[in-house]
């Protein structure tokens, strides 16, 4: 069971892709960001964001995608354009027709940490763990998205065992 | 000269497809509505208004595209709801290679009443006198990307005249 985790924004989209297998084991398949640049008109950044979750699926054909729910930013314009990308993200992956699951942020933390409340390091230092990992992945935002796409990977199992 | 005129949303997005003639009047090629509906999960709808953007530049082929501007809500969910849908139709225009322009409510209303102040009925009023319509086209998203499509025929012209 592979599953595309995606940190969604505009500027830096993080993608993590993670692998479990047969023993419950969970393997690093890929990581890293879509990058735009601020100078570049928007629709073209979004354009490249949706092009780029499209390749992504195409090279690591996941099972399943999962994607972090804005929280309610205090910043109505960050807001507004975060949502933009994350609108982008979550049409790009319904084209691939892949299952999407979509997670609050203290989901993921709970998920990882064991605690709604975790802080960045804690939960980079968990992600390190988990996934077996020599060093924390960079930047910030590919960890976040393989923290996303280990909490998916974790509920789809619970989801198996209830069924 | 024919522009694309688009109102977000993600239940309804508005279009209005208006040609400028080479005498200056304008005429109206096309107007509709994108819809989706609340029960389909939120990335199907956001693929729905992708494929549903680029289905119609392809058939009216326009040479430019123009996109209202999200004002700041009030309802930060809005915003949100429809940022993802804006953000979807921006890349849909950008992978069609169309120039965008984005207007905000009250240049729209400046550009078709004279007033960016204007009301709903006025501006519904001047779109259908503007297009030399028997009737305001319905529904209002409509009748709105229709002012979207007008106002941007109407800077592209001063635009020329300055060149």
């Amino acid at each position: 069971m592979i599953c595309l985790g995606i940190d969604p924004g505009t500027a830096t989209v993080g993608y993590g892709v993670v692998e479990e297998a047969n023993d419950g084991s969970l393997h690093t398949v890929a990581y890293g960001v879509i990058s735009t640049l601020p100078t570049t008109p928007m629709p073209q950044r979004l354009m490249t964001i949706f092009e780029g979750v499209s390749a992504l699926v195409e090279q690591y054909k996941p099972d399943r995608a999962a994607v972090e729910e804005m929280f309610f930013a205090k910043n109505v314009t960050t807001a507004i354009t975060v949502a933009q990308g994350r609108g982008v993200i979550l049409a790009a992956l319904a084209a691939s027709k892949l299952p999407i699951s979509e997670y609050k942020p203290n989901e993921i933390k709970q998920s990882i940490a064991g605690y709604g409340g975790a802080k960045k390091p804690q939960m980079q230092e968990m992600v390190r763990l988990l996934l077996g990992l020599d060093a924390i992945p960079r930047p910030d935002d590919a960890a976040d998205a393989l923290a996303i796409a280990i909490t998916d990977l974790h509920n789809s199992r619970y989801d198996t065992m209830l069924d």
